[in-house]
């Protein structure tokens, strides 16, 4: 179906539901909205609204389907697959006036959160209440709950306490016919029919929009430990990360950066590291719990893991400020090589046993492309960030050739028994890709199940498949 | 579109596909296939294969699917709802011969796994290796894990390790028209277009074959208490529950057991228990670890709520022996109930906190329609168990009067914040009372996503909705 224009009678309409306000129109002030985090990526919508009600986005949305309006949902533009960018034009619907945290159910341990509340904020204030949201991007002092449940996000301390896909309970989702419906129930089990809770869940809006969000919360740990150990290849430090496991631990974060990494966050952000000759890769590994003699334990197990993976030197991190200054040259480091140059980020997933194949095969397929790259990520749960740096490449190189390279990358990642994307999303520079993964049928079930919620494809077209 | 009867022809067919040992046709030996454990229903299906490679059961589905004929997979038959009974008629695909553990990779901590395993069987191949699979429902001695998926089974551990959902990582599913199609990926995180695997667990053999689980596996704790607290009424017993989430604890298992239930099992199984006068109801708490002093530490936490919530007596499991007891008599309560009257078994589930005006609730509604209720299941989920016996009602009352006090108990439990079901799942029993919980709407996106996967209809028919 072709998509239509926009016309002053919609506009107007577009007024009258959210008020003049909450419409933006001109060229200037939409070009907040015609781009995320994703490289360097423009697209200008049309219009953009600010709704804050969920009976708002019904109307919006209704009112987009009669017309074939396409309709970008948008948080707060932090995502790195391009599922915010209004790639058709239409409407953005801007989420940033749902900010609300509705409920702090402490009897339930759950909470009841609008959108586009930013993650840390809403992890701040069940803190106070001696509570724990884990889901932490390293984007969670910018980013929208709401961003983070359509792309799956994820984050350092989800590999001991599960993806944000265990800590949504339930969903408020507003269908592109404007009927709104919860998706489930807020209760910590769900055996009544199609789960389409975790049907939305990184959905990247193309079937609805999600106008409330009921989470699990859990007790908040209360002490933690963090040291660093410096490898000589990364290799090695990949292949101590599966044995970490099988040691019996579960640490609440373990996180991989290659050295290329932390220098560019030491030259750029002026972090307080010492970098030694002949340390390749490190691994951030944080331990917590409510005992400090497990927490011992733990560290102890660890270090005998890490002495015998050839690990070079242990840094235990000893006052809250050390482990405050580990934790900012990781949760940094994307921003700090993606600021410093022109670049594209890939997300890779693999189990984590694998790992080590992963890395070694980037740097073989980067020699032969002739691309550079920094990698960092979610080692204990095989998920591995890779940023590839222009550097010397030519751009005739950047713009053509680096394409088979990042296919490569995918295939390898595909034959490891990996995926595309562990939590960043397909979105728009994905897509292309996805048929390395699965089968035009497997796509055609997908397309299938948009269908049904979407039928007139209004719903932030051309984006996953 | 209307099914068709299996003819000389295809029933030919399936003993060429599976071979004639693997084919039943008739009456007397299809008995065993015509019923599962809910209730006393019995339907016969036509035929029953048994395939024990995916290539077979696509063979299976395909020649069905261009014939309209009715296919019901049935795993144990353990299950609660009625979901494998062959209320169409047509095949049943017994997935019995899938009974082999794959592989357990201990470098990824994960297995892969086929669908006809015995959960018991299961869980301990890997225990054997020091890792746990946690999804343990009561039935686990008998059940086949692909049942476990298919309906999106729990188990007392699930408060603690988190439900099926949380351990099945990908699945070989068989579709209606023979292709066969992994859903995913082999990796703890996965955002990479619509989630089919979270989509198919729980989906009760309506949109295709499981053939293949690979499930994550996590460092099993070595340590663990049990205590059994009695409480002088159901709603001080269901209260505790949620204080003790508040004091920071995350039992292990958190059960729930009403005094008739307990009496039940002490006569009929004699179970070692004295039954002391006033108490009414129990909870069941274990906490585990790797660390006595943790331990410790949580169950005087623990005791602390429950005497805030006056409790009456804690009775500590000392030895393995009196711990494996008063396990035994919660995990045959189930069938000790159901073997001893006529009975009904409804599955509630409900935010935790709301236990208490849930049993209430229940036992008020028994009064009115005359009839009696033993509750027990796993509070520290919010998750119900409503085992009503026929006890005096009469026939006529049973039969018809019932159904309106069903419909009320769930009325509540929606009420309540609630749902139908939160791991027996909806089948054909709870069929009707869908509509409590779901808008028209809601169940048409349900069946949309049916007809995606089947557009002819042919898998398990007349179930779910």
């Amino acid at each position: 179906m072709p998509y239509q224009q926009i016309t002053l009678e919609i506009l107007a309409a577009f007024k009258a539901i959210v008020g003049d306000a909450n419409v933006i129109a001109n060229h200037d002030d939409l070009e907040r909205y015609s781009h995320d985090e994703t490289e360097d990526l423009r697209y200008y919508p049309e219009v953009v609204t600010k709704p804050n009600m969920p009976q708002q986005v019904a109307e919006l949305l209704k009112l987009c389907n009669i017309n074939s309006i396409p309709v970008t949902p948008r948080g707060a533009g932090t995502g790195l697959s391009g599922g915010a960018l209004p790639i058709m034009g239409g409407l953005v619907i801007s989420m940033e006036r749902f900010n609300q945290i509705i409920n702090i159910d402490e009897a339930n341990l759950q909470a009841t959160v609008e959108p586009g509340v930013v993650t840390e904020t809403f992890m701040n204030a069940v803190a106070e209440k001696g509570l724990l949201y884990p889901v932490d991007p390293a984007s969670k002092g910018s980013c929208f709950i709401g961003g983070n449940v359509s792309h799956g996000s994820g984050g350092p301390r989800v590999v001991k306490y599960g993806t944000i896909r265990e800590y949504v309970l339930n969903l408020e989702v507003v269908l592109p016919n404007g009927e709104i419906i919860w998706t489930g129930a807020n209760t910590l089990k769900y055996a009544s029919g199609y789960n389409l809770t975790q049907l939305f869940i990184g959905s990247e809006g193309t079937l609805g929009i999600v106008t409330k969000i009921v989470t699990k919360l859990i007790p908040a740990p209360t002490i933690d430990a963090l040291l660093m150990a410096s490898f000589a290849t990364n290799e090695t430090a990949c292949a101590a990360v599966s044995a970490i496991f099988r040691a019996g631990i579960i640490p609440s974060a373990l996180e991989f950066m290659e050295r290329r990494g932390v220098e560019w966050v030491i030259e750029h952000d002026g972090i307080n590291f010492t970098l030694q000759n002949g340390i390749e890769a490190f691994l951030l590994i944080e331990v917590d719990g409510t005992n400090q003699d497990v927490i011992f334990d733990a560290c102890e197990k660890i270090n005998a893991v890490l002495e015998a993976y050839n690990c070079k030197d242990v840094l235990f991190a000893d006052t809250a400020a050390q482990k405050d200054e580990l934790w900012k040259l990781r949760r940094i480091m994307g921003v700090s090589v993606k600021s410093n140059s022109v670049y594209k980020e890939e997300d890779t997933v693999v189990p984590r046993a694998a790992l080590p194949q992963l890395i070694k095969g980037i740097k073989e397929i980067g020699l032969k492309y002739g691309f550079e790259s920094v990698c960092y990520g979610h080692a204990g749960d095989g998920n591995l960030h890779v940023n590839i740096i222009k550097g010397e490449m030519s751009d005739a190189d950047w713009h053509h050739k680096l394409k088979d390279g990042i296919r490569e990358i995918f295939e390898l990642t595909i034959k490891l028994g990996g995926t595309l994307s562990g939590e960043h999303g397909i979105g728009l520079v994905q897509k292309e890709f996805m048929p390395l993964k699965y089968s035009e049928l497997h796509l055609n079930l997908m397309r299938g199940i948009k269908a049904v919620f979407d039928p007139n494809g209004i719903m932030n077209p051309g984006k996953i498949f």
